[in-house]
């Protein structure tokens, strides 16, 4: 019982990290000794202190003797920084408690094993350890983004009325939430459509937040010179993905404003997104905020690069048989074919309702 | 506190009566004395003696002196029976304490006026009362019955696979569910479209279940002859709502097969739900559940004879611009008019979401 309410508050301290570590996991790490919290730490920025190292470094009195508690698995090899494992056998700590194993394969177990003579503890809150990393433990291992499509709709799925007017479908709680989300993750891609029809900025407007890296899926770079998007790609880096079939003189013109083109393999003439997923994955991109329309939302599910859906239902309904809704396309033809999903759950934001997913994968 | 726990016992009575009092209202009432339930009762059949008679029968020693609980306001009129609160009266009940004010012209507040002699406390509990007998409260205003638009859809609004496959998208917990809500309403109501599609039977296939009556709408007669609702309109009294367009042979036959032809007024040469609501309430018919297709249900919210929303959500995404959702026809325009709705809340039956709410009506 003591072990789970220790590991809570290395959880809380992890939260602190969100944002700012990618790709690295988030990882907090508490000191405890004779029944007192002597330190805490979390890891604060990509290529500074492990969270390990942050407690040692705040810790208030000697931590020999004392137990740490650990979201994830201490690293056991050489990387921006020495490994934990080392550090804390050195600081002489009797007992080592572990949220979840590290899935990347240069850890995994490792850290562990160099503990063994430490009392090691592995598997506290584990789940909710897991969960916090989702992002990390899905790109460590395939070294491509995890994808969170997320949209907003009535209670009959349309994102639109048949004339196009669409906002706003979802309260005004739900659109801080985003935000809260653009925050967190580390890019956040649209069709180029919605460039066209909208014009968005794509940027966070959360307090102190910071702005994901913006994508635009475009085959052609039919994309507008003036544009908002292309006119701050100074400021915000931010990339367009295109195929061969791509405008060449238009090429030029978006990278002289700073665009970054990113060439991708086609499929069936457009962008393969599967393709694209494995290039941003190179670039460190771990994360990817989908705010697809219809038609690059079905795309994204029928390439299977999918994570997690978030789905705002505002209380209204539209109806229309021509109003987009959330995922449109050509659709699936046989229910047995239809995206499963699985672990859903709901939460009331405002007057909206979430609804949350992942995708089910394979046999899963 | 005390009288709250003796009204939420009276609740858990008068919700015996559910399916078989319509079109009246459930009621529930228990008698205590000196701290002990001496009697229970609740309206238990359309016809039969009210909650308040039905516990006096069961009473285990005199009432005399003792308060009474009971879910609604005790009429005070002479209907199938005799007025309630003269037998209260009469009982020497010394306290009355009433869940929610009965909203009958004939009963509004004359109850509470006759029993004044005695202690009247109103509002114990008011709400969920007032919620137990929602479908009695706009009958019996309105004389036009309560509308439930049911629905299943996957998580993207679909009702179908764009190929028209459809069975099933909600797990089995949730058409449970329905066949318990087709046991308490007193009909059901589809479009002619789903006659011609599925051949339903429209039954309630619960344990002691009561069949719903069944209603199509159907401006024209193209109803199948051989369709199992013709077939047992003899058994179960099925209702076919038409139009001055009829196909006047086809009227004959399906009135053979005993089938009810109901003609309404006409909206854009189509069945006018309104004047069919006002006929089946005529026909004291207080409840509809209304299990349409994507254009049945937009031109029921159109015409504004919706109540209540029930929509079960299934854990997969269909996609497909052409799939049907659960509301189409023209759909609204601006968003302003989009149907909105009110005090939604959510239950997770088996896999399947459940969001139910309420249509919001003029100024609501």
């Amino acid at each position: 019982m003591m072990d789970r309410k220790y590991m809570k508050i290395a959880l809380e301290l992890a939260k602190n990290g969100e944002g700012r570590v990618s790709p690295n996991p988030m990882v907090g790490a508490i000191i405890v000794k004779n029944g007192s919290v002597i330190a805490g730490g979390h890891h604060r920025e990509y290529g500074k202190a492990h969270a390990e190292v942050d407690a040692f470094e705040n810790a208030t009195e000697d931590v020999e003797g004392a137990t740490m508690y650990v979201t994830l698995e201490p690293c056991s090899h050489f990387g921006k920084t020495p490994p934990c494992a080392d550090k804390i056998i050195e600081k002489k700590i009797s007992k080592v408690v572990i949220g979840s194993l590290d899935p990347n394969p240069l850890v995994a177990g490792n850290g562990v094993k160099k503990l063994q003579d430490a009392g090691v503890i592995v598997g506290v809150l584990e789940d909710e350890c897991k969960d916090l990393n989702e992002v990390f433990m899905k790109y460590i291992l395939e070294k491509k983004p995890f994808v969170v499509m997320k949209s907003a709709m009535s209670l009959d799925g349309k994102i639109a009325t048949y004339s196009g007017e669409s906002k706003w479908i979802s309260g005004e709680e739900s659109r801080k939430n985003v935000h809260k989300l653009r925050n967190k993750l580390s890019s956040i891609m649209v069709g180029v459509q919605t460039v066209i029809k909208d014009n968005p900025e794509l940027t966070c407007r959360t307090e102190n937040g910071r702005n994901p890296i913006r994508i635009v899926v475009d085959s052609t770079l039919r994309i507008p010179i003036e544009s908002k998007l292309v006119e701050g790609a100074r400021d915000i880096k931010t990339i367009v993905a295109t195929t061969d079939r791509r405008d060449k003189d238009k090429e030029i013109l978006l990278k002289e404003k700073g665009v970054i083109i990113l060439v991708t393999e086609q499929i069936n003439n457009q962008v393969d997104l599967l393709d694209l997923m494995k290039k941003l994955g190179a670039l460190q991109i771990d994360s990817v905020l989908l705010e697809g329309g219809a038609t690059l939302n079905f795309s994204a599910l029928a390439q299977g690069i999918v994570d997690k859906v978030q789905v705002y239902i505002a209380p209204m309904i539209i109806g229309g048989d021509k109003a987009k809704t959330i995922v449109g396309g050509t659709g699936v033809e046989a229910l047995t074919d239809a995206f499963k999903l699985r672990d859903l759950k709901t939460s009331l934001i405002g007057q909206d309702i979430l609804i949350e997913g992942y995708v089910k994968k394979g046999e899963e």
